[in-house]
């Protein structure tokens, strides 16, 4: 029997990963978001995967100016189209995102939604949805998710030149908001699967995207899905405060173990094209390092 | 008139500093001091001075084995020997130590006692005495300081060819301790200056480094020393934990910011030859990164 050539393996090319960090802090109006960019970076598994950094003003305590209603937006224009260009210059397929404030993720999701044409789920893991606009709020973090839906200030939009759609999205680790943020939701029809829904098991996530039909997912990490009891590095931590700032904002319910869950039981439903982690405000580490800096033979 | 030559500049040599990372974790019985060293280091001030590193066997959950009451002491030995086989390698001037768990500065303050032949206070800044034996406690971290006087095992207090005189030592911010604790200062005569004492003024320690007439002070900073309501990288704050084991472990009771005016207001008073920083238990930041090793794109 005459040998018939062995046709070659069909393999695909190894997908490519792209890690950035973007150490953006004016979106939250928060020096301490730089650093906590800097160490969650630091503190990532050590991969072969490129890293690369997005240009960012230094931190500095000067105000922050207000522009069409928004702190620093031109700064945070100018952040994310950097971003852009980092992304289209490695044109990954896939994004691992260190923040910074909850911001991060505007150029990288826009750039995911567009190379997979729509073919992409939003799972966004956090306590609070980020579809304000600047009628309501000035900081920047707290647009994210509106702008990559085409809301709100039209040049951070803009960033996005395939709007998300609502049928896109959904919320995990989300149940408090505020009326406005209620109603917006329900009149888009964006589900929100609470922490109590998810302390057990990941299925509501995993029944979601299957019924979304999408292939691909990105997720965004906003660390304050945490319960800040067992995770202090959060915003509503600050040592030393009273945090009366926060009193009425929602705070986080899930535990680490559970958003380790809930993600591995997603990347075993869909392909994860992206992750962007962001909010993490690691204070002790700050307040270490701020008092090794004034220590003698430390300072000399 | 003939110039006579200028005389060269009487000017002695910058003094020479060191700086050790001591990894050290099996003294606290806690493998977490590992990586509180790590990250201590990371966060120190950037400088010319060189680091170098004492070989640390690295963590494990395994048991450690008891050894003449004492948990891992053939291994705390050898990392002690190894410190001052480092040290005297570079024979510095100065040295800063980078823990890990208490122990760490064994090698180094003895090290510092023999080059300055006894002229050496040591300021032990620590809610805890650490002069325990192997017949109250099985844990090396907290027989430091009695082991650099010679007392408890013997072993571990000949790490310290030239013995620390009782009248060379002083305690800040701390004044509760046991009974047993209480009874050993008291006979060998150690001064305590607590934390309230120390709240708005250095005085009482500057007084008695005056006292001293020591010219040159080594400073144990033990971060359990500050208040773990505005710090909470310490032992008693385990999150998830109910730290029951430590409900009647004394607890600091200093500021971020009392510590640094205290050690400034010191380098005003006398030359600070050794600075040992130990005990620092980041927890928040070792389970992010444990989290970060688990979540997809990240692990893969």
């Amino acid at each position: 029997m005459p040998h018939s050539p062995t046709p070659a393996p069909q393999t695909s090319p190894a997908p490519k990963t792209l890690r950035l960090k973007m150490a953006q802090w004016q979106g939250g109006n928060l020096p301490a978001y730089h650093f906590g960019a800097e160490l969650l970076a630091w503190l990532a598994p050590p991969s072969d995967t490129p890293m690369v950094e997005v240009p960012v003003d230094p931190p500095s305590a000067d105000p922050l100016p207000l522009e069409d209603g928004i702190l620093a937006k031109s700064r945070v224009l100018a952040q994310a189209r950097s971003a852009r260009v980092l992304i289209d210059a490695h044109a990954p397929d896939r994004l691992v995102v260190f923040g910074g404030d909850c911001g991060v993720d505007l150029a990288p999701f826009a750039y995911l939604n567009e190379k997979y044409e729509g073919d992409l789920a939003i799972l966004w893991v956090d306590s609070h949805p980020d579809i304000m606009t600047p009628a309501e709020f000035e900081r920047a973090h707290a647009m994210v998710l509106g702008a990559l839906m085409g809301q709100g200030d039209q040049d951070l939009a803009d960033i996005a030149a395939r709007k998300v759609e609502p049928a896109q999205v959904v919320y995990a680790g989300m149940d408090e908001m505020s009326p406005l943020e209620r109603e917006r939701l329900t009149d888009w029809g964006i589900p929100f699967i609470g922490p109590d829904q998810l302390a057990e098991t990941s299925a509501p996530v995993l029944d979601w995207l299957r019924q979304s039909g999408k292939k691909h997912v990105a997720i965004h990490l906003d660390l304050d899905v945490l319960d800040p009891k067992g995770f202090r590095s959060l915003l509503f931590n600050k040592p030393g405060s009273d945090n009366a700032e926060w009193a009425d904002t929602p705070q986080g319910r899930m535990s680490l173990a559970q958003v380790v869950r809930l993600l591995r039981d997603v990347a075993g439903e869909v392909e994860i094209v992206g992750l962007g982690i962001a909010e993490h405000l690691p204070w002790d580490v700050m307040n270490l390092r701020d008092m090794l800096a004034e220590l003698p033979l430390l300072s000399d």
